[in-house]
């Protein structure tokens, strides 16, 4: 199923987008997409029950827009370095363990929506990454196949970044990933069952119609049940939360001088393979 | 006034204790302390109204947990070696700007809650620090001052961090400081007006009845107006959110070979000066 959130602006109502392309409104059955609905196995029969009879109204779809596909996100877990050719690029040996940083939830906006580049900011960075979703509380975790089955879905996310306040502004990288806008993530969540292999999924991002980054899962180092595995040592992950894989090669960092960082006019269009696509235009903040 | 979370364990309302020591519940005045309330003038004006009118009825104080004084936190900031003596006992330079890393909201528990030594932790520390609980969305200040005209209180924070973890796993911090109960807080919110000078507090904390820490915040080298404004250069601050604003000298980590790092069946008390005491009971994951 493609579950999402979409509405009128600040009134998105939970929805899902037919196997026809038709969008069905689901608020009648759910109060919202959120972990507790991902955690419920008998609400999610529902939705899938309902949705086959085709028993919903078809909503109008103008003037309307997509939220994140989660009304209530718990935590943004992220993964640094994840993808061979990415660390090559950045010039980093591929990391021996996974390396993981926070999100605030806060930063999470529509597919989309907006994104704002920060004041004083001067590299405004793009990557685009598997978001993986999780549906059952995961906790010290024993194997890669416990940490695959705690998945409820998967979405595109986009990871933005500002290099210098993430790298040469000291200490950790948080004030370079926590900027207002910046984690647009959707447009919809997939269900894990339409996902048969996470490891064969090609990602693309686009910068004023130029693609810049073109990588495939394939190349993670650390593959989405051991990231999800390893991460329930350290921290214990609900559903809800969601983990931001790491991005490919052809990021702004990683191009020679003078690097095309992000200004305020560009669109930034970025997908991954069957989980849909986003396109955000860039303003000042 | 101190504002605080209290009732039956998994049930607690919003309550208030008084100057007389008793505590008042305020579920019928408002549905929680979160951060719409703290935003909301009219709010706590009634709260304030009610309170030094006695109506309310006083709890039973038998068998109640304090929760964290927060029913919804939105995210938790964190400065690190925010103290001269503490980046001295760790032999870091004090920092030339703010070291700033994020905790999962999940990770807040209560003031007295079990404290969970993580499996395969070695080196479980101990980190007592004033929590600042933003009340006005804070964005692009220009003051420290401005940056305190957002402060709706303060609290004691435990941010438990396992250093091995945090330092030796690759990354950034974030392994060490998010696992499961790494962030009592509490006993209650001391609303800003209470607390005319936030640079001239004691902060005190114990392990099994011995002093460890003993420090001030006129020992912060970034006081928290500044940590504010600072930080909403870089993120936006929105009401319920919280600023672990760093921990003084004395942490295991500080101390000579071997150091004494936390085990199962240890008891941590702590205190911020005005703001209460917190005591943890640590058992194993």
């Amino acid at each position: 199923m493609k579950l999402l959130r979409v509405g009128a602006a600040g009134a998105e109502r939970p929805a899902l987008l037919d196997a026809d392309g038709t969008l069905r409104d689901l608020s009648g059955l759910v109060p919202d997409i959120d972990g507790g609905l991902l955690a419920d196995d008998a609400a999610l029969g529902r939705v899938r029950g309902a949705a086959a009879a085709g028993e919903l109204p078809v909503l109008d779809g103008t003037g309307l827009r997509i939220g994140p596909p989660l009304g209530r996100i718990g935590k943004v877990v992220c993964i640094g370095l994840n993808y061979h050719d990415h660390a090559r690029e950045t010039g980093a040996e591929p990391p021996a363990e996974p390396v993981v940083f926070l999100k605030a939830a806060d930063t999470v906006v529509g597919p989309n929506d907006t994104v704002l580049v920060p004041r004083r900011s001067t590299r405004t960075d793009w990557e685009v990454e598997l978001a993986v979703v999780v549906g059952r509380t995961a906790r010290y975790l024993e194997s890669a196949e416990a940490g695959l089955a705690c998945v409820a879905g998967y979405a595109v996310a986009h990871d933005v970044s500002e290099r210098e306040f993430q790298i040469e502004r000291g200490g950790t990288w948080d004030k370079g990933k926590n900027c207002e806008t910046f984690n647009p993530l959707g447009p919809w969540l997939v269900t894990a069952d339409e996902v048969p292999d996470p490891q064969r999924l090609a990602l693309r991002l686009w910068v004023n119609g130029e693609l810049k980054q073109n990588g495939t899962t394939a190349d993670q180092i650390f593959p989405v049940g051991e990231v999800v595995r390893y991460v329930s040592q350290f921290m214990t992950l609900y559903p809800g939360d969601v983990i931001n894989t790491g991005t490919p090669a052809g990021v702004a960092m990683g191009q020679p001088e003078p690097k095309p960082y992000l200004r305020a006019g560009d669109v930034v269009e970025a997908e991954v393979e069957g989980l849909g696509r986003q396109r955000q235009e860039l303003k000042a903040a």
